[in-house]
């Protein structure tokens, strides 16, 4: 360790990350990261706006106060105050758990810090290139704090897109405000205060609340150190009554390697942004595309099928074992319920996770025949150990006849291994079209697709309400 | 464990929780809760007065919106929404930590329900009965909670205050709002996922606003119930991935323990609510108490003390062995800091803890000559192992004179050691007068005296908006 090093540690991960994220500079930003930006913007508004009016959003708003402020909440005409529309946007855009992932996190990097960071964009008027610029910053804070507690800190319960989100939330919206290094750590130390989220709630609507009560309580802690709030910069990470040691455990983390890959590269240009094809759980995606693929190919009769065994890391199966899934948010995170509708209608969409989609008789003669199981039971392994994004999906028919595929990842799911652009485009245009006008919506895709020249953000957001369906 | 015992096993700890909440009438309540909820009713909104101006709650008011509402927020003029008044009354009900304490809570029983459940009676305006029942239902629901956690989970690093207070609020709060017993499980299972609070940041203004942010959340996850919003209501604690492994671990905690003890008798009656005489952290309470009988009886002069010593319990110790001081909150946390104010003045009040009242020279002078240890040191033991409320003082003097003074327990700390009435009203008197006009200050005790038969929460809420000084 040379001497950089020790003195890094000698800081504290707070005051670390704030020195690192109020120094990012937008002239520092490879052409790949602005270009990911792009594309996890164009997702993450699109996918919020198809979130828009599920009951999660729309009941968490009803909860609030319903006063007027500055800020749009996507997919309405309705104005709100800054830290309710972050609250009431971030509950939309994982509403359909369809928002993009990254695998360093272990959960949802783009939803957090874009839903805190448009309201305070709005409100600012600041130019897109600063929100860019805001944006890449956040994502880095959160996934590197990730790659330093992970993924012990995702085993064992938390909810990483909301507790390590928080810490996106406040380091993106403390970039935009322009705080200083110190003033950052502030930020991120009072995040550390507010990091909540239990995985217990998956399968309800509080999943998504999660993002949206993490996107506003990072927005609310970049604006308490802007004001001089104080918190333990110094040492919020590292007290023995600390981040690491109280929501992870002593042992299970390892901040150095988080600072030795800051930005080395960047977390949004590798491992990228994984974006969703299919609105459920990103742990049934792997089995997913293996089951689509043979459902594609062989078109197998449901009642031909005599039994199906799919496979997918045990950490992705804790939460996405559930063979009778018993509401809509169950059935996004049902495997069996996933692969039963995949191998009879050879795709899944939104419309596949509405009231009773899961409870038709089709469905339910295909579960019980539905087997799966971690692949660390597999014998030979298949799979190396690091990967815990590989699925493998067996069909046993009637007449002895094995259907088997595999994928070491699905598609889209790493910068490596991209969705194609037309693709992206095409799930914003379907998203989009659920809350707004159909001939608004390619004017936003297209003004999102040069974000990083718009002057003022003003011209989107204003676009959006003016699109807005209700 | 007979059947019924069993059958508590199997619904949960949530919805079992959220069954007693609804099933709490007025009329099961002893003379005695009612008693301690007018002490506790009184002292909160007199520690919430005296902390309104304080740059706590007045910054966390500044990174909000804004926005006006029906909510009264205390010791000004100014009505906010609900949620807001919540959040900012919170963070002043803690600002000086001069709110009252409960043993099985190991923190702060009455700041986040009030500040929870002001607000929302301010908005619905109920009667002070109805305000007394949800406040006695809050208190015994993150009472009890706490008895299932404690004290793994406050040793850990959890400021229970806040992780178990917004259980507190969201439990009192789906009382007043008239929740089945279903509906305020769910309540319960949302505060599992907003409840967070880190000790790292004691010393810091984020401390308060830990009381603030709970008593807003918790508020929330109530007024979300109500709404019809889902959570994990059958297992948010019990889940392998749900808040007691994750908060605590597994083999920390012990449900049945809280269901067993469930008002047999109310927490607010035994062991009570504990009034803080010192506006510094309660951890520093017994230790000071035997400085202060010390000072008062002997007055030694500094200049002969050659050393001091103070023992108190570990568990307490780990959050106040602050040798140096450097800020107001900090020096509130400094058990060396408190003892050398105690001998100097023979007394210890607000004013001790504004700026710089802790680097003056006479303090300085005596700090490096106190020397602070856990009493599990002590030998032989002087305290028995199950009491960390006790404290013990050993002032050495340059002739080799050694005064020496041990208390139990502070006055006032339970039930069975109250603080006497006069003593309550003069505190709260002081406090009052911090923020409201004098002429009223008698007229609100006299109101809280009989909180009870107050029609409407309306008239107190007048009387102190009226009253304010700004």
């Amino acid at each position: 360790m040379d001497r950089r090093e020790r003195g890094l540690d000698t800081l504290g991960l707070a005051r670390e990350l704030g020195r690192r994220v109020a120094a990012l500079d937008y002239d520092d930003l490879p052409a790949e990261a602005i270009r990911w930006a792009r594309v996890g913007l164009l997702d993450t508004v699109g996918v919020t706006l198809a979130g828009a009016h599920e009951d999660a959003p729309r009941l968490a708003a009803r909860a609030l106060d319903g006063q007027q402020g500055p800020a749009l909440v996507l997919g309405t005409r309705r104005q709100a105050g800054v830290l309710d529309a972050a609250l009431i946007n971030g509950t939309a855009s994982h509403a359909l758990d369809f928002d993009d992932c990254n695998n360093t996190l272990g959960g949802h990097p783009s939803a957090p810090v874009l839903s805190a960071l448009l309201p305070l964009a709005q409100q600012l008027n600041r130019s897109g290139r600063d929100v860019v610029l805001a944006y890449v910053a956040g994502f880095e804070a959160e996934c590197k704090l990730g790659l330093a507690v992970n993924f012990h800190h995702y085993t064992k319960g938390w909810h990483p897109t909301a507790t390590l989100g928080t810490f996106g939330a406040a380091a993106a919206c403390a970039r935009l405000l322009g705080l200083d290094g110190e003033a950052t750590a502030t930020a991120l130390a009072l995040a550390a205060s507010f990091a909540s989220g239990l995985k217990a709630n998956f399968g309800t609507m509080a999943k998504p609340l999660h993002v949206g009560h993490c996107a506003r309580n990072g927005l609310y802690a970049a604006r308490l150190a802007h004001l001089g709030y104080t918190a333990n910069a110094a040492g919020v990470f590292e007290h023995k009554q600390g981040f690491l040691d109280v929501f992870n455990g002593p042992g299970t983390y390892d901040t150095q390697r988080a600072l030795d890959a800051w930005a080395r590269p960047l977390d949004i240009v590798e491992p990228g942004i994984a974006i969703k094809q299919y609105p459920c759980c990103g742990s049934t995606h792997p089995a997913l595309d293996a089951m689509l693929a043979l459902a594609r190919r062989h078109r197998p009769r449901p009642e031909n099928v005599a039994r199906i065994d799919a496979w997918i890391h045990s950490r992705r199966l804790a939460h996405t074992d559930r063979p009778r899934p018993d509401s809509p948010l169950d059935a996004k995170f049902s495997l069996q319920y996933v692969l039963a509708r995949a191998l009879l209608d050879g795709r899944i969409g939104v419309a596949d996770f509405e009231p009773d989609s899961y409870t038709q008789p089709a469905v339910r003669a295909l579960l019980d025949r539905i087997h799966v199981a971690a692949y660390d039971t597999l014998e030979p392994a298949v799979f190396p150990a690091a990967n815990h994004f590989g699925g493998q999906v067996r069909i046993t028919l009637h007449d002895g006849t094995v259907l088997e595929s595999r994928v070491d990842q699905p598609l889209g799911r790493t910068s490596a291994h991209p969705l194609p652009d037309e693709l992206l485009r095409a799930k914003f245009v379907l998203c989009a079209e659920r809350a707004l006008r159909k001939d608004a919506v390619d004017a936003i895709a297209d003004i999102i697709g040069r974000i990083e020249t718009l002057p003022r953000m003003e011209a989107l957001m204003a676009l959006l309400a003016g699109a807005a369906l209700d």
